[in-house]
């Protein structure tokens, strides 16, 4: 058995059934063994952004960690950007790159440069092969560590003679590491703090933000009358179906200090203290109110849902679930052209029970995915480290990873022109993804940051590095080109009609909503 | 003066008069800038590759640094793949990435990570600035870096206070290094070896194919009987027009190995010794024969042009022109299915002096290609650096660099999905660049390789890890979808029609070519 062979057989065992691939010459070992080890998917997808975005997609909705396969350096690099959101996301991804020889990488061939230097920024763990019979012991470490809470991206470097030569066989997995338990000093001591604080909020990250951590957050409410708050871009936060209603904290720091202000006690469970995205001259870095005191209950490392429940059995809260929110009802269509809060209206009326909803919306965000609620039970997933071109690659991950459930994903179109390359693969793969392609032609945040930052009245080269409507972008023929159907649409009825269809029947769909 | 304007005015001073940009917030004082100096071209792209591969083909066509604009990271990250051809091209490039404020750093927002460590693989250069008051020296010395010989890619990363922070205002370039000069021993040393070897070849790459160097080397070979060849990838290689036939060294190997086989003297002019792309087992990764002794003239550092012509001094070479390669009859034309012959057979009746040619063509390259000769005068832009989705790029670039030239961009379909988005950026600007889309629609050079290592027939996963025909992407939609006019051909003479009128109408047209 080849080093190609025994990697993938220890991946199998250790849980890895999945691999995005964009592979290239030292990497065609490890692609023939997919058809001899057979318990491991591969998926094509046509620029290495649309693996590392899918395996972060996949490894959050399955609880399983994903692979990619990329070609050196540069499909690495390519890969980077996703890799980003999936290390903020706290996925746990196998990134295997391959090399070349290791006897041929001393004559400094075209393609070969520093991969650990590319790797290190996106991952918790790198390591390159010495040997093929150390290629099993590799991957199997780095999976354990990729799964070890928090989670998150270890990249293995296979030279391409480390895969074609003899090996002694695949590995057992080995256990990724526990979460933390939170003593009872530490649920003593945060409930005392809420017992006596006044005005106390629950900050939720990470798998906090799962259904039992929600539950627990919802008696823990119910008992001392605290808010329940997410962090800005939640990795996977449930919601809908009698879960109790959490807001997420806004983007803009002066919003979220409004936000926050008036708290005494911010309780942190599976996240770290609340911080502007982006720094700006006169606003803190922290957005935690002068005053309020920050309690650690359990960091990303630890088991916050556990932490949760003890919390709430330690305040005396009932164990009988809180009231659950009221199933709204659907809201009123309105009739004519369509804004953001005609797609929040359909959206409402007709998303089902179950769906999967991707937010890459950025500008054009209807307020419905900002606040958990009524309405049925959903899935909400979007960008933790900030890097747009996540959504498409990441709706296909997600509908591989539950092909039960209907992804609808709500995308920018100058986030979703980094990796449109993610349509073909819906396509080929028949996903049940249907993308609303928010279409203002241009990169409208950038220009609110410039107001803010006082510039008045656009200069010329300004208005054009930021406008996307000359030429315009079709993406009725993008995503045909793609082989996913399309249609545009102008007006809340046509939404509702093609939102309908897309929801309705096999396949993925794009849905062009010029704003 | 903020540090942005102080950026760009230091920058246009040092000659840089384009950035290739795809801004994000923390790069917005510098977008701001552009319109304030008003000396620098900001272009959009819409993906970051584009910018870095824009960059690469403007400076290979200028002679001149091309900077990029990009956001952090992950943007840099997007860049990689093109940043690492342009490394293996030599070209002087400035990437500038903004950054977090240096006083927002430390609270760890989403889109941080370590920057400098993504640089570092692609640059040569790579600095943080620490201050508003020096962001102008930074990028003095970035650029002269960038151009001090053989060139190369320098990293400036600006964090957002170091852009809007008040300064002493811009300063004078720094020169950069002058490329070395040749002693005469060496040029002696080099002339006897020749006088002494029969069977010898000069192998060029880098600055040596320029029109100089070409012409130098073409004395000495109708002095001494030598061969003229070129690197596999060069930069850049005039060809046609007079100018000499030069072969570039085949891609494998083992073709490389019969192209070289019988050779006493290889000297190295420009360019390093010819190794291997990738290491196969049992095939050496050193290229040169045995017993073929390797002579530098001059190294990729050294001024190669200057070096050759003291070469054909010594040798006593002519100084008159060697006899130009006549001027071939355009091919005849077949009639019929297009195929790799009837491509080269239109290439050759159709092009026009002076056109610049890039070849991503991969397994559809026509040996019209492969070896300079008869013909019009034109220029020909390969990827050094082996990262595919060079071309669409690229081929903005040059098109940006020389708006009076005509360019064809001659580009396998797997390719040119890494980076179509630069087909936009050639409707905004409205460039002449004729993109002709060899559609196979499979990783061809994939097949091939598996198929030399033995894998006589593909398993499943192998066959559709290699596969772009399910679903098939549609060219011609994808184009349109970017606002580039697009037609489909499959016979010689449909090729040719679209062809001519591609080049005698302004403005982009893409031709997909089905193989």
């Amino acid at each position: 058995m080849n080093g190609a062979e025994s990697l993938w057989r220890t991946a199998a065992a250790a849980g890895i059934d999945i691999c995005f691939a964009n592979p290239g010459t030292t990497e065609l070992a490890l692609v023939k063994a997919l058809d001899d080890v057979g318990r491991i998917r591969g998926v094509l997808c046509l620029f290495e952004g649309v693996c590392s975005g899918a395996a972060d997609g996949y490894a959050r909705m399955s609880g399983r960690p994903a692979a990619t396969l990329l070609h050196l350096g540069p499909g690495l690099g390519n890969a980077i950007a996703n890799l980003h959101n999936a290390r903020r996301a706290r996925s746990a991804v196998l990134a295997l790159v391959g090399d070349h020889a290791t006897w041929h990488r001393d004559v400094d061939p075209p393609l070969a440069s520093d991969i650990e230097s590319l790797a290190r920024p996106v991952s918790r763990w790198v390591r390159t092969s010495r040997s093929p019979s150390g290629v099993a012991r590799d991957a199997a470490e780095a999976i354990a560590v990729a799964q070890s809470p928090p989670g998150g991206v270890a990249t293995l470097i296979v030279p391409a003679d480390c895969q074609t030569s003899e090996t002694d066989g695949p590995l057992d997995p080995i256990a990724p590491e526990p979460p933390g338990r939170v003593g009872s000093a530490e649920i003593e001591r945060v409930a005392a703090a809420l017992r006596g604080a006044r005005r106390a909020a629950l900050y939720l990250g990470a798998r906090a933000l799962l259904e039992e951590g929600q539950r627990a957050a919802a008696r823990i409410a119910a008992q001392t009358g605290c808010r329940i708050l997410a962090e800005t871009f939640p990795a996977r936060l449930e919601r809908g179906g009698g879960l109790p209603a959490i807001e997420r904290l806004p983007y803009f720091p002066e919003r979220a200090a409004a936000f926050l202000a008036g708290l005494e006690l911010l309780v942190l469970a599976g996240v770290t203290e609340p911080v502007s995205f982006f720094g700006y001259p006169g606003l803190p870095s922290r957005l935690t109110p002068a005053g309020c005191v920050l309690d650690t209950l359990a960091s990303p490392q630890d088991d916050a849902s556990a932490a949760l429940e003890a919390l709430a059995d330690a305040l005396g809260a009932s164990r009988t679930p809180a009231a659950a929110a009221s199933i709204a009802a659907p809201a009123e269509l309105s009739d004519g052209r369509l804004d953001v809060a005609g797609l929040a209206a359909v959206l409402a009326s007709t998303l089902p029970e179950g769906v999967i909803v991707i937010d890459e919306a950025a500008t054009s965000r209807p307020p419905w995915l900002l606040r958990s609620g009524p309405g049925p039970r959903n899935t909400l997933l979007t960008v933790p480290g900030g890097s747009i071109g996540m959504g498409p690659p990441c709706a296909t991950g997600a509908a591989l990873a539950c092909p039960e459930r209907t992804v609808v994903s709500l995308q920018g179109d100058g986030g979703a022109l980094y990796t449109l390359q993610a349509l073909w693969t819906q396509a080929r793969e028949q996903l049940h993804v249907v993308t609303i392609i928010c279409a203002n032609r241009k990169y409208q945040v950038l220009r609110v940051e410039l107001q803010r930052a006082g510039v008045a009245e656009l200069g010329a080269q300004a208005s054009a590095l930021t406008d996307l409507s000359h030429p315009p972008v079709d993406w009725v023929s993008l995503a045909r080109g793609l082989g996913v159907p399309a249609v545009r649409v102008e007006t809340v009825a046509a939404l509702h009609e093609a939102l309908g269809r897309g929801l309705s029947e096999p396949g993925p769909l794009v849905i062009e909503w010029l704003v």
